[in-house]
């Protein structure tokens, strides 16, 4: 077994085992999809709009699931920015919400939020697990992007629900290059994938993210499917 | 001191100190919100809408943030209603959405859910505490109500925030009627709050809502202010 796959933790599914799967439609949160899916999951795929998204990462994101046979949901969490917005002791630095992060509304415990939502459906539905794409250079800005905190927000859906919904972070060890090559042995569609931090259908190709984009491509030794604009 | 104010655990604010409180509109979280005023704490109150409240629930939220000197806010979390709209798995039973509570959508983790959100808000604006209205009755039905979940999830804000923000649910060691005292002598103007399932200007006086709404004031002693369609 490669080396990538090796440090992707991700135990194989029992038999009709189901799986909430955060899915933002950027590489990350795809190939935890691609690895769910791998591993025998039956996925409810979950798409969280601020309101700030592109449609090309929606349109990403559904396209996503369906090419990895999954059921996908867009969730509409565009009360955040209203919420923001009225928070008239909030600056626009304060939010980071400069340059050509704009258009990016930076919410803390980001993750909290959209784990929570995660676990109350997975509730629902009788899933039995949920995923999400933090991944290694991700702990160093966000805290809710540590083990640390999977752990704890485990124990807050477990005392939360009264069942053993288990919160995993697969990717949290690997780099952003170690996880392209590991979707690469998964057949993860790259160019059905969304980085770019600007609206439009192609991605601008000198923003912060699409910058990383090409690097992680680059790093991993692998070409690089994304059309940019530049 | 009253015994019911002594049981209902909340410090004094530091000056200037900030907290989040969780305002359905109804009279427990009425209580939350002069018992946080009382303390000194300067307060955003958060309404949070499935998409199935009444106006009129709104409106007392609005208007009871008003009355308190608290900063208001509804959080449209519709979203959640067309998620689990879309889960075909799902049936009117499983959700326990029959009869007269039809109007109503039963989320599993639901206080997780609202509450990832209030530590979202309160690590951006600087708030050291978030507040909900668990009461001891609601501990027996939903486990998102207990003390064991209100630790676990202050631990996972903390990991997943990198500040200490505590999570309070003050009032969770009294029932319904020692909630409405402590309202009492908190000054709560309980006809501003709503309680009743079904949709309408006045409350309906027959759902199980109302009926509980009608037997704790009479517990407590207190006269009822609420205007009964019959």
């Amino acid at each position: 077994m490669p080396e990538a796959q090796r440090r992707a933790e991700l135990q194989a599914a029992e038999p009709g085992e189901r799986a909430v799967v955060i899915l933002s439609g950027g590489p990350d949160s795809a190939v935890v999809l691609y690895l769910a899916r791998r591993e025998g999951y039956r996925v409810d795929a979950l798409t969280f709009d601020y309101g700030q998204l592109a449609e090309a990462e929606i349109g990403c994101a559904k396209e996503l699931a369906r090419l990895a046979g999954a059921e996908w949901a867009r969730f509409d969490l565009s009360g955040m920015k209203e919420l923001y917005r009225g928070a008239t002791a909030l600056t626009d630095e304060a939010m980071g919400m400069t340059g050509e992060f704009a258009s990016q509304l930076v919410v803390p415990f980001r993750n909290g939020i959209m784990i929570a939502i995660a676990v109350a459906y997975a509730d629902s539905i009788g899933a039995s697990t949920v995923l999400y794409g933090a991944q290694q250079s991700d702990a160093a800005h966000y805290p809710d992007c540590r083990e640390g905190f999977v752990r704890a927000f485990e124990e807050a859906a477990r005392t939360g629900t009264d069942k053993n919904i288990r919160i995993k972070a697969p990717l949290i060890s690997l780099n952003k290059s170690r996880v392209l090559k590991l979707g690469k042995e998964l057949g993860v569609p790259f160019k059905m994938t969304w980085s770019c931090y600007r609206g439009g259908s192609k991605h601008c190709g000198r923003c912060e993210s699409c910058l990383n984009r090409k690097r992680a491509f680059g790093e991993a030794g692998m070409s690089d499917p994304t059309v940019y604009s530049e």
